[in-house]
């Protein structure tokens, strides 16, 4: 009844080098790796030479092997070797979310054209089972939010700043630990959590989006000042990756938040991920684990190995519902912005300002802002400013101008919590 | 692809209810409900009596429907519908957990023979998916235990009591808010839990278990100084439901810990239930969610139904692991004890113990025991004692006599941490 899996590995990186420790520890016989292909012949690797090809042709011409395992870095690479070994009627298990991303809708109708699976959990919060979930579990049930923490180099460095410590000394400390990149900017700038919040959309809500068109903050800019402010508030900053609905619309977006205690991402500190799936019916559930890491992330991949003994393919039984959703790009949020430069803060446009406060060194604005504004003063890049999002509801139309007066009018409008 | 599915519902209480109207709201035109037969003609319920039948075989010899929703709490009655459903080729979706852990060996060989599936997400943590998880997502790890809070009325109840508030207080409040049956317990002496752990170690680890050999002690003693103990070590008391391995082998029971802030049940409060599954690779996860309740709980049914659109069954992967996996009745545990009674608190026969408190109305010890001694004792009837294990590791042998006198000896024991 379960078929034979003969994997041709792309990449031997931390989770490459993972899955063929963990297979060759579980000793599971129905699932053996059969050509792994690197690319650079020189690099000093765990296991020996001799188990290496050198020439992607040795998987993907390579008829005895049903399943491409593809862990590679570089996702352009990543995507054509996907592309040519769905063609050929292989299926792929990948974790490269960017690429994914990317490109998921052509990978999904070339999967469809060859009758094969395209499998990628350990894409979005390593071990955590959520894209099977959500695909399997929630299927029938009505989801109204999905949001957490996806990516574990920024929650490691954001516990550490939430304590006080200086964001470029936690920098260093998780570069050191193998928790962040040497150019770590594809996670501090929220690029990364980006990503795997386009894969937790698609099948949550049914709805592909450009990456593009998802707006992401980082926590590259906090300070000192922000990590005490939010503490004093009895709140810890989090990044969130954020898809909610409202109304008839999602929203979705990557930025910093102040949770208060009864979040559930309050507690999970480190490099562990959490994701909050709310529904209807099924209310509100966490599901928390390690986002990262060689055994983790292998582990995931090697849960949709084991799937594809039985055939198993993502349905995607939600794209049905993606007619009738649209997402909104603008909305109404609450923020903190803090700069030690009052200039600097006068960037921001709030449309109501709910505090202000003037230091000697430090000054911050709390209030009412369009997203849309937020958007257009691409924020990665000034080193001056951080914001985080305040646990306060998402408005669609929060603040309508009534005549001359800017009265906010919160009456009759959809709105969304952060719970 | 998708089949057709037509229920017949046995029992229309609060699940009962709950699926229908969900049913009712989400206007799945794949799922619907044929014939609802209820027991008792002159209950009052919340739709027209019309609705109903009070004739079994209006479900059972209808050649319409497709699956049974059992629902019912009688779990004799229970048994015997779900026999003669799957016999005659019927599906079967059931939340009755009791019926389940009792009869479960049975009735996968009649589905197994009459080529039917029998699903029962809801049966264990309402609204959770861990049933679908351990045997979908970890079949391919090696898990290493299963914990958790998987009762909501003594997770209720302990929150209040946790906070000092007396038991029976808690207890009528819980009866009040419909958290607890007005007979309680099943629930507050840990029964319920018990049979939980029965299928969560079916699922976890491929053994069945009679539930008669689990042990369960519940929450019905539990004093204010109890409580004030545990907080002032900065513990708080949950009744948990717990397996492991240790060594090659499983232990299981049902007990109330005194778990540290650092444990994933720690801050999971009111009816809210949670898991904690360890795998060697995937590494520790949790998941936390509504436990009870009419929607949480139909969500898990509806679940399953839509699985049984795609022929879902488990597959009860993990079964091959049962023959060489035994269940281990016998291990060291750390625990408290506490009593007014100093006599009383004599009952416990320790191996070791570590702390004697004797106070002018309160007595308490800590320390090891066996815990075959503590089976021995009837504890659920013992009112004028509270015990709680603490957070200390199990172990297979810890306290070998040597000669005369009782030494501990932990060298080279197979050990496991409550994490």
């Amino acid at each position: 009844m379960s078929k034979q899996i003969r994997i041709g590995l792309f990449g031997f990186g931390v989770v490459g080098n993972g899955l063929h420790d963990l297979l060759n520890q579980t000793k599971t016989r129905e699932i053996t790796i059969d050509t792994i292909v690197v690319k650079d012949p020189d690099k000093e690797r765990s296991i020996s030479k001799e188990k290496f090809s050198f020439d992607p042709r040795a998987i993907l011409d390579n008829p005895r092997i049903n399943v491409v395992v593809e862990l590679i870095n570089d996702s352009e690479a990543a995507y054509l070797l996907v592309k040519e070994a769905l063609s050929k009627g292989k299926n792929v298990v990948s974790a490269n979310k960017k690429m994914i991303a990317t490109q998921l809708d052509e990978l999904i109708l070339i999967a469809k054209a060859n009758q094969v699976s395209f499998l990628y959990e350990a894409a979005v919060a390593g071990a955590i089972p959520i894209i099977r979930n959500l695909e399997e579990y929630y299927n029938s049930d009505t989801l109204s939010a999905v949001q957490g923490i996806v990516n574990g180099t920024t929650n490691y460095i954001l516990t550490k700043t939430n304590t006080g410590i200086h964001y470029s000394d936690a920098l260093e400390e998780a570069q050191r630990l193998g928790f962040a990149e040497k150019d770590p900017r594809l996670d501090v700038e929220g690029f990364d959590a980006k990503y795997k919040l386009v894969l937790l959309i698609k099948h949550a809500f049914g709805v592909m989006l450009a990456s593009e068109s998802v707006f992401n903050y980082g926590i590259q800019h906090v300070k000192k000042e922000d990590a005490a402010y939010a503490s004093e508030k009895g709140y810890r900053i989090k990044l969130l990756a954020r898809a909610e609905k409202l109304g008839n619309h999602i929203v979705g977006f990557v930025a910093p938040h102040f949770v208060p205690a009864s979040h559930g991402t309050y507690a999970v500190d480190n490099e562990f991920n959490a994701l909050i799936v709310e529904a209807a019916f099924a209310d509100k559930q966490l599901f928390t684990g390690k986002g990262a890491g060689s055994f983790p992330t292998a582990s995931a991949v090697l849960s949709d190995l084991s799937a594809l003994q039985y055939d198993y393919q993502y349905a995607y039984k939600k794209s049905y519902q993606a007619e009738r959703t649209s997402f909104l790009a603008d909305f109404c949020v609450q923020i903190y912005a803090g700069s030690a430069d009052l200039t600097v803060l006068d960037l921001i446009p709030f449309l109501r300002v709910e505090t202000f406060f003037q230091g000697d060194n430090y000054n911050y604005k709390t209030g009412w802002i369009r997203f849309d504004h937020l958007k257009d003063l691409n924020l990665n890049t000034v080193k001056e400013l951080f914001f985080a999002v305040l646990p306060e509801p998402l408005f669609t139309d929060a603040l309508r101008t009534n005549g001359q007066s800017k009265q906010p009018d919160f009456e009759a409008v959809e709105y969304s919590v952060l719970r």
